[in-house]
């Protein structure tokens, strides 16, 4: 990956990723350079500190941040940079998922954290795109095509 | 407004407004340009889709969605545009907007609407500008100038 | 199935296809002609679009809309067509369908979706019957002979 | 009211009086010929039973069921009757009427009750006029007319 | 089982009863004589009707009603009987029997259906019994008996 | 109140009092005599093991205890008598009281309380008197007369 | 307050000190010293990290974090230091304040924060006591004479 | 173990077990010594109370309180010690611990129970540790050597 990644993938634990291979096919299917990064809020607070507060410096354009439980890691480093962050909600055992949900989705007033769907991985993946098409009409160009081939599915 | 929305709102009922005004009203003091419009998906379906589906083409940049109940605008107008669509959950009297939140953000794979939180007028504004400032660096500084305010107020 | 199809069912995904056997199953032993049609509300909205708009003048009398998630198949085709709408909210995976549940019934004023029981396929075909024997002897009179079936058995 | 009665309103409580007059009041607009009863399946069974199982044969077409909490009066009634049941779940002051909708919309299999929403009487009153026009041309009449206010709203 | 029956229990349906064989076996264990039957109040509410009608002059004093999803059966037998009713709601594979409980606990005004745990078919069996030694010193000591083994395991 | 009390009545706190009266007033309609504390298991754990564990010898033959929040009390009663326990779930300001009813209904296995529905005090006196009438005439007769007035009414 | 504060209270907005005075009012009553500081984990990322992580150096020997809706705090304070956190979910005006339970009380394997209930900043200031009587007979003392004070009462 | 314990573990059942080591595993890990006991507190109250209240006397410095379900192991063990009690929710298999979740940490005024996560035994185990570390700097160097562990996994 040569290329300037573009969106900055964090997840709180490494159980997480199987649910986020979905993010990460989905991106590479559409051509988006993305980094990846596993860092707990939590367990290691200076590493999201450093890896949030210098991402739209190195170049990343939008943030998608998954996490279960008490999740924290959206808003944590939503607290430490300007760019949009996508939470995805990872389905708990117990819960469901409610708990990821409503940790992610209840910010409050000032720093938002915009969610998707427990465990919507590709739809993170989907709509870190659309930000992207927002003012690039290459990536626009990619969500529209997208959206005719589901229509035609 | 002279200027070309960037942010198109959509509202699925007048008793939305006094929620939303939060929005308009942090749109308004970070100088984005907006539309605003009131549309029901199942009371005016043609008026939501004439509107959604020539968002991208009138030059709105990101859309923004309140609705409560069996919240499906977010959806609906998500089904006709490329652009990246901010739902807005409504508290609703008898669940709290439990009903709003779970319609908005389970959203299904494919056709993803991110969500603030319940009532999250104002964040939806702040994260539609961060939508903006992913690519344009003048949005980008004017949300860290107001982060920077958040942290010394 | 020569015969003009009274019941039109619509569901938001193949995958919501075994639960939903269990109304046709229920429909075919009725002796009710229905047909059935696989669609996204947010995948295929024109096809949805297309098929509602229709619906009555095909000479269908009642639809049952099957969804799971953000599940807003009823209350897109409910925006389309004056016929009744009988949505079945299919059991999701964490959250047990209590999504799919309020995203159905809680429909605003003036556009009514009728919602049974998550995953309740079987009894909305008996529903889509009661229906048809509102007005029908011969349907009506099925019916009867149903419940009078349950209470032998 | 001169005319036949084709839907039957019953209600558990008087208290759910206030609620249910936005049912009435929608039916008189719509023309809809109606009976009302206040009865409850748990205090007054007998006339519940009487009241139900005649329903039919008194030339009612559809019934509108609403209670609250443990509200079972919808699935009593439609032991009862081969007509189609539309229950109304009523708000309650503890639970925001969470424990009426589930009590309401989650029946076995075999006895359908399909619900609109919480406190949806006038969603309600729309139904059941669907109901009629499934085969009634004049009723359906009625609801296109009434949709096509909505829109022009 | 020569013996009159002082319990009687009432399930709605027949696979309701591997979780109930907990409620007989106590019951069996404690020498206490009891009926069975499974009726489902939907769907035999004739038989419901005349078997809670003639509990009590049939020598019943307490019933135990087993039921899931939206679980009318205690409610029902509860308007036909002055004998207390202990409410067991049923595990669902969607809601996790939340629906069960809301349905028997909620009881309105009038009409009491007492509740034990989720699945709780043991405890219903010891609260029959506790009932029983409310006035009767030979259950009475039933319990005390189990009491004090409880606390020695 | 001079004669035997048969019902204890026991609440956590002293705001209980105003939902309790319900109970209270219904039990001196039933004219069944009873005895009331307040006392938390918490705050005043000896008073209620005092109370508890002397209750049957007294001469109660039935316990009724409200409790909010995590309501523990009905359990801790139950823990020290072999009476049977009906539990009133009172109402909280925040979670409507389903936490003072998971509290109370989720007993596991070998100690039941049985509770009526959130801040049911009314039906905890009639359940009271039906427990007393399972064995009692002139109890049961006092439920059959007030059923019968319910059903008048 | 000359005396070395040894519990520290965070809280993440001024709008939650009106809650927080229960927990103030009885630290003092108790005679224990104490900070308090207002700074929220997303607005305020910076402050909260610097008080956090020298909270232990500053003689704290526990901390008390308050915080409602997507309430990061707890757990945020919980990555920068060692000292036990008693977390205090505020309650909120959709979800009861089940959300801000929900992101302190289930946080993920390594850092915990132990959560009194939604509102319990009074239990929030006995728990800090009984944490520092632990192993301070002086404050455990004050915990016993409060706790005879209560059962007297 | 022929320290003196510090830490008391209290469990409901032995059920609770293979969750519980968790915390028996980190706190053996910790070096810091424990003592267990498997007790009920509703069927075996004696063995509470006498455990409950000498666990001071006896050298404990913490309590941990597991159980699930009408979870009321920790409040009892509150009511008779002045130690602080960490409650650990077990999961449930109807309702995933929200009951247990629930019956433990909204303790009313005046006797906190401090929880911990659904299952959090292992995050029990290091808040005891933490709670021992408050004026212990060995114990807290322990904490301060598991935080840098695993901020370095």
């Amino acid at each position: 990956m040569a290329e300037q990644p573009l969106v900055g993938i964090i997840m709180g634990s490494a159980s997480d990723m199987p649910v986020m291979e979905a993010c990460t096919a989905q991106l590479e299917e559409f051509g988006v350079p993305y980094e990846l990064i596993i860092a707990s809020a939590h367990r290691n607070p200076a590493k999201v500190h450093e890896w949030a507060s210098t991402a739209a410096d190195r170049g990343l354009r939008v943030i998608v941040a998954a996490a279960g439980k008490a999740a924290h890691l959206g808003g944590v480093v939503a607290a430490y940079t300007p760019l949009p962050i996508i939470g995805v909600p990872i389905k708990t055992s117990d819960l469901g998922g409610m708990d990821s949900l409503l940790s992610m989705v209840q910010m409050p007033s000032g720093v938002p954290v915009a969610c998707v769907a427990i465990n919507g991985a590709k739809n993170a993946a989907i709509y870190a795109t659309q930000i992207l098409g927002a003012q690039d009409p290459a990536f626009r160009q990619t969500i529209e095509t997208f959206k005719a081939g589901m229509a035609q599915a």
